[in-house]
């Protein structure tokens, strides 16, 4: 399986353990669906999913999802400390491996329509899949999140990518799209200044003027009574982690201050690391295909299925 | 397929294309064997297989080169620029992947012992399977080529490991272990001066006491009219890229010249770059397993293949 999509939906439920367990159970089931993480979060209120396999499963259990989440969720008594604009917040499909935007973009928008379909709620495309810029960035479609949603959807310019631009009390609106992973590390400073953090992370975040792509959270180590920086790239492929991390020593040897060490936060798409090596190690034309275990893979995937 | 074993054999014949030909014909019909390249060299009269599979696929195709060669090769007509020291002179086996270097030794070992018993030919085995420190490095067991090996094999300190010490005239001796994917890259220097490369070559190679594991062969790139060094690493895992590029990097400072560009020769491991990547971002205690592929992989194999 060369070609992998994964999909991380966002469900507003994360105190109710039966509901989430039924969940994991029903996709469980789903023939050819491969589930890799089920992270509940009782304070912000809300489960993460994350899944893989082939398209038909995806869809499945996606819409499983809706459904289930859609008839036990009621968005006027939802809670929970997290920006949110329906019982399904939001549903993004995540191109790994062999599998290009395109074709992520494509299957995102087709799984939209199906959800505008089935479930006749405000659907909106953000990420990769927009078709306006102010939905690129899921900020702004949550902007006034639920609670604001009767509202936007009377403005003209908030009509749903598809469904009806109505408001549905319970169940809110939905967001679907593409978008890369989200690469997120801290860099951990050689000082216990926390005033350097918070200025590095303003010279190199993207809401203030720095790196496209890029947000940095400074704050302390309370263990090791250090600074750090916890940095996130929305797009590593246009944005690699090398160019991140340089920039953000560059600026922290203004007050004599080097990182002290890295630490990746959750699952790394394996090119993040092959692509920094490059850079490092001076490979300016390097063929993926020369990777000996992609080759190999190749070989064994065409031995399997012959075309 | 997580665990990959994959093997090198060298065939002492590399200008009857013929020959050649029908030893790719029947390796192509091993069951479940994965013929990755074949690389026929008539300068140096040899050709280099490359495969890999299970043990099984392995081991036959294995015992058919050595059928195939020893009836063809008749070394006492053998003309070749290289060392070499029998008709299949060396049959390395290559952890790949999730492959530990104990059981590529241990599969090397047995399959040793079968080509001893089935051929009657003396067995030397190196690198990690090599019973004694001076046959870890090929080149020991090499000196004096087929042409001394009448005379070595009457010596008591070069008894075969496995096969009778009795000199063949026709097929001689062969080699078998366990060795790392060999790694090799050039490095483009920014200078014209070869003097340069010479010395940075003596300083980093293992010959003349620098980096163990490394050799490291001075040159000009003839079309760029610039010094390149030739860098090959045999144990990658204990001698890591970045390490040795850093030595090299330090010592053409030395001259005020830095390294243009690395070129990689070949195919190579992705952990190369990762552990590279590791070192250059300050990435001190990562898991592997939280690479985003190998995590989805582990899980695919799991499901197709429940244990």
């Amino acid at each position: 399986m060369n070609k992998i999509i994964s999909c991380v939906p966002n469900v507003c439920e994360g105190k109710d353990q039966k509901f989430i367990d039924s969940l994991v159970e029903k996709l469980n089931v789903v023939n050819g669906l491969i589930v890799l993480d089920v992270s509940r979060d009782s304070v912000r209120n809300r489960t993460v999913f994350s899944f893989t396999g082939p398209q038909e499963a995806i869809f499945e259990a996606g819409l499983m999802l809706y459904r289930e989440s859609l008839a036990h969720i009621d968005m006027r008594e939802h809670q929970g400390e997290y920006p949110r604009i329906g019982a399904l917040d939001v549903f993004p499909f995540v191109p790994l491996k062999d599998a290009t935007l395109e074709e992520t973009v494509a299957m995102s928008v087709a799984f939209a329509q199906k959800v505008a379909e089935e479930f006749n709620i405000p659907v909106f495309l953000y990420g990769e899949s927009a078709r306006f810029p102010m939905r690129r960035y899921i900020e702004n479609i949550r902007e006034g999140e639920y609670e604001g949603l009767e509202q936007k959807l009377k403005d003209p310019r908030w009509k749903p990518d598809f469904g009806p631009a109505v408001f549905n009390p319970t169940s809110g609106a939905t967001v679907v799209g593409a978008r890369y992973p989200m690469i997120s590390f801290k860099a951990i400073l050689d000082t216990s200044d926390e005033a350097i953090a918070e200025y590095v992370s303003r010279i190199i975040q993207h809401a203030s003027g720095g790196l496209a792509h890029i947000t940095a959270n400074p704050g302390m180590d309370s263990e090791h009574k250090v600074a750090q920086i916890t940095v996130t790239i929305s797009n590593y492929r246009a944005m690699p982690m090398y160019r991140v991390l340089e920039m953000l020593r560059v600026e922290a040897r203004r007050f004599a201050v080097a990182v002290r060490k890295v630490e990746m936060i959750g699952l790394i798409p394996e090119i993040v690391f092959i692509e920094s090596a490059f850079y490092y190690l001076g490979i300016q034309d390097f063929s993926f295909d020369k990777i000996l275990e992609r080759k190999i893979q190749t070989q064994l995937d065409e031995k399997i299925q012959p075309s």
